[in-house]
């Protein structure tokens, strides 16, 4: 059978739910935790996938559901990257090859794939707040059962998990938060919270002044009787304030801790423990994100994710591709921000968290002065960018569109209102694959092209990339959004001098009488494979790069209305209010209107997959573009 | 002069900018503080605002202007509320009768308004982030000019106040927070970090069990070398830990206070001391909101704000106005989601600090353990609800529009893609007036009609928005919004019982021929007085109250097509993307398209004044409305 082609280990073999695990005895833990891992390594090496996470949980989740009564008790996972072991030992053991492929396994938890995934997830730090809703609908229901998250300490820098414990310490409801400190996101931890964990966890301050304290109390309580009196109040006092995780426990949370992750027997041990123990409460273990693989403990944002296959003892890609391959559009901006910061010292850089995934390494390494990883920490991001630029810097926030929905407020309110001139570089804009509905970055166009003072603009190549942050970085009357996707550019050669870029101008790119296609951003390369063909069919279109969302080319518009007798718009962004939202409401009141049809992403759901699998679903490739001109045509030719 | 009409002190009469301040002694800064805090009280009570939070600023900023040499040291005032006093002495006291005034100041601190002004701000808890982004700024540039922010303790609930917490500690860069900590968003606060604060300010543990570890100590270092050697080190140790604010140095602040906020002497020699110590520290002042006016002191909620004239002594309101109102939205809402709650066990209410402002207090009250004030905290809130409806509970958000913007990703990853039944029942939804453009809840139409499973709607008036919320009750498919604007409703009669709505569908209000008008919400009101008028003139339109901008209601859309020759939309949002675009992009490529004009709030800043007169300067009134019927009906013959 296929799903065999990886044997599990004996006792791996025999689970298919927790109900399995828990028949095992305590002391088999180790022995299935190992195969679990095992499983997870041949698994990703052959299939690709998030692990350096799961690899860093795999004992933390044995012993989660050999001791809680899943799913009746409610486990979150926060990001969801860690939650491969999770899925095998929740009867998913055998569809797993399928993990993060069309059709197949979400690589996150997800509510409609099993009753084990309490809450979907993909981006980080929710775990807190969802688990807390949760455990007061259990208190309201007067029920008995659990609530139990797991947090990396990377998620912890965000601001939605600060409110989230804020307020459980306040509620005082029944949850158990588990610091998964494995002091990484997919970079390095960065922040101030961070330190003061490897502080907690690398030295031994606190247990040894915690001794020497008891010492002395103890000297003291033999002495008078006025001395026992404080010491005893003291050794109360003194035990609060010396234990570590005070910060945690001035939110209300009762902190335990540090313990090895990695230590199943311990794990179990305090995770039966914490369950008599009432209201809010910490459990810091500490773990190596891609335990047991000795490539991923050593190269850990190497191998958050990987997606060719790869030889399990060594790390060595097999058959690794090495046809040369086009940049990828994320690189295209890094080089291309350090080749402007050259020239303009004005110029930083900011990402939330995503230095490697953003490119923003290379201005990091370069000027280090001048490029900022502020953590998970997308609201912060922003109006630090709008702090930088109320001082005259030149801000470039490198942020996935998806992590900018989370600086929504920021982007309105510090920037936009305040005519700030930030320029947003929005990498993994419209459907970025295999990462799913959480991660699509379909959105942006319509939820910033409504807010004044800004530009939205999407380039159709590298050339067009770096020109236009080239004349974003020259423009300083308000605020620039520059959106582009996941993935690779189109490899072509382009001049190393930037050029100026008109603002608010497209081009014709095909000349061609019998419709318009207006393509705002990368699929315009699409428009011209499927025009091509076209062409020989004898269709001819005439096809215009609008470049800009906002403000909207309305003089070629208008040319294009006088022209043709249909307009085709073709987007990476949900169909509702974007660009080519954008054609209608400019059109719908003109005279010289023509009909006018949307192409963009469905407003539904789109799972995951390839893009290319995702492109063909929504009909967002050439052989969709095709179709759509033929179908307007034809309609066309009926009405006419 | 009118804007003398207030006298201020005499040693405020001659202060036009700081420069004047620090020409005073030191021993007169109570003097000129007792005549600021007079002249606030003075003026508010006569022009109305927001004054509760400055009172309790007016020692600190007097101290602040006096020991800092603004602007070229940078004063940021989060939430902004407090600058009251900041704008009286920074050269604007002649103007501050026009506070909040269409054409007047504006109630918040603005950086077009006035060098003083470094950050605009409306929503809170953004001064830190964007405090070390201008410090960042200064490093840069070499420049030792200090950064100084004043922040509540309500603002530093939320996320991002804590984002910047963290990065600051690790950036290491000079900034010095003020706490400003008077215990009270506009609602008392709540939250496990406000009980922290409580226990610092409130007890004297802190301090009393310092004292006594210093004796112990000293008892120590007259005993053997051994215990000496142990007690030096225990006396480093335990004087971090017993030092109050643990939780701001483990966020790598040096922690200063609590310090009597009301004590300019304090005060100033405080921030003399701290110009001196480099890095990120933060200072914790204890205030009382409202502090000097005795009505204000003890109610502090209802005069966080102050709209009509009241008596200065007593608080007693000057001709107040008897006449019955009809109901505003706010407490529609507030007594239906009661009196569902009564009927269905499951209803549960969140609110983000917005308790008084969002009506849900009638629900916290009769149902305490069923409604919830998160705080300020956005993101949380809607997390929060939707770990609720994941469990089961039919969670009822209630939340201001522009408040929605900073949980905007929680409403798309959290809630819409699981499908989960929220109900965000948005307040303040449209131009909100005298707060002005960081309030404005004219975004929501456009970034919520873009997320799939979300039913976007808005009543006509107070009988729709009962039902619709009682419709949106019974509907578990997935989200529904349903937003209605600040203040007053029409006063009409409703049923007491509720009835269902058919989602998804509008209905005619009105019979006419010449020109369809489309509205969305409560402006249809404005249309309904328009029509009236029109009629008179002999223009005959034909009014449709559509009620949802997402399902559209397509099929009453085509019966308008084929009726009519014109479409005109209106709604309280911005015109970019909202319920006028859904229109747009339904009829775009339709045979049977007909011109549509798109009324609704200009793709610009639009900023405070009344909400009759924003709604007049955008043409969003009776008197818009039956101007642009006549200017379409015109072109449209025209062109016949």
């Amino acid at each position: 059978m296929e799903f065999e082609e990886i044997t599990p280990g004996p006792l791996l073999a025999d689970i298919h739910s927790p109900d399995d695990l828990k028949k095992l005895d305590e002391e088999q833990l180790v022995e299935v935790s190992d195969e679990l891992r095992d499983y997870i390594i041949d698994m990703v090496s052959i299939h690709g996938g998030h692990f350096g996470a799961s690899l860093g949980v795999v004992e933390m989740t044995v012993a989660l559901h050999y001791v809680y009564d899943t799913p009746e008790d409610l486990l979150l996972w926060d990001v969801g990257h860690q939650a491969y072991g999770h899925k095998i030992l929740t009867g998913r053991r055998e569809q797993f090859h399928t993990n993060r492929e069309y059709g197949g396994l979400s690589g996150f938890p997800k509510r409609s794939e099993s009753k084990y995934d309490t809450f979907g997830v993909g981006h980080s730090s929710t775990s807190i707040s969802a688990g807390l809703g949760m455990a007061v609908a259990r208190d309201l229901d007067e029920s008995d059962k659990k609530v139990v998250t797991v947090t990396g300490d990377g998620a912890m820098t965000a601001g939605l998990a600060f409110e989230g414990l804020n307020n459980a310490g306040f509620l005082d409801s029944d949850i158990l938060v588990i610091l998964n400190d494995n002091n990484m996101s997919i970079d390095p931890n960065v922040g101030a919270l961070n330190e003061y964990l490897v502080d907690i966890t690398t030295s031994k301050t606190y247990n040894k002044l915690r001794d020497e304290i008891y010492d002395m109390l103890g000297h003291f309580k033999s002495a008078g009787k006025k001395m026992r009196k404080v010491a005893s109040r003291l050794e109360k006092a003194v035990t609060t304030a010396i234990t570590p995780g005070g910060l945690f426990q001035a939110l209300g949370f009762k902190y335990y801790g540090p313990v090895d992750g990695h230590n199943v027997d311990t794990m179990r041990r305090h995770l039966e423990d914490l369950k008599d123990i009432p209201g809010p409460k910490l459990l810091h273990a500490v773990t190596v994100k891609g335990k047991g693989f000795a490539p991923a403990e050593r190269e850990q944002t190497k191998w958050h994710a990987q997606s060719s296959p790869f030889d399990k003892i060594t790390g060595k890609q097999l058959d690794p591709d090495t046809e040369p391959k086009p940049p990828k559009y994320q690189h295209v901006f890094g080089e291309a921000v350090v080749e402007l910061a050259d020239e303009n010292e004005d110029i930083v850089g900011i990402t939330p968290a995503m230095p490697s995934g953003s490119s923003l390494w290379p201005l990091m390494n370069k000027y280090p002065d001048r490029a900022f990883d502020v953590g998970i920490a997308e609201q912060h991001s922003i109006t630090f960018a709008a702090g930088l630029a109320a001082e005259g810097k030149k801000a470039f926030a490198a942020i996935y569109s998806t992590f900018l929905q989370r600086a929504y407020d920021q982007v309105i309110h510090d920037v936009a209102i305040q005519k700030l001139p930030v320029v947003f570089c929005i990498d993994r804009a419209g459907l970025v694959g295999a990462d799913g509905p959480t991660h699509h970055g379909i959105y942006d166009i319509s939820y910033l092209r409504n807010v004044p003072n800004m530009i939205v603009s999407s380039p159709l190549n590298e050339e067009e990339l770096r020109n236009m942050m080239f004349t974003a970085s020259n423009f300083d009357d308000y605020a620039w959004a520059i959106r582009y996707p996941r993935g690779r550019a189109t490899g072509m050669d382009y001049p190393e001098e930037f050029s100026s870029m008109e603002i608010g101008k497209g081009q014709r790119l095909r000349e061609g009488d019998d419709i318009a296609i207006l393509s705002f951003g990368p699929f315009g390369n699409y428009v011209m494979d499927a025009a091509d063909d076209l062409s020989e069919e004898g269709i001819k279109v005439g096809h215009f790069d609008m470049r800009f969302a906002k403000p909207l080319d309305t003089d070629l518009i208008d040319e294009v209305c006088h022209t043709y007798e249909h307009i085709i718009t073709i987007e990476d962004g949900t169909k509702l209010g974007g660009f080519g939202s954008a054609v209608t409401e400019y059109l719908a009141d003109k005279p010289h209107h023509i009909p006018t049809t949307i192409m963009g992403v469905p407003d539904r759901i789109v799972e995951h997959g390839t893009q290319e699998e995702l492109h063909d679903e929504v009909g967002l490739d050439p052989k969709g573009i095709k179709e759509k001109v033929k179908e307007v045509m034809q309609a066309q030719s009926l009405n006419a």
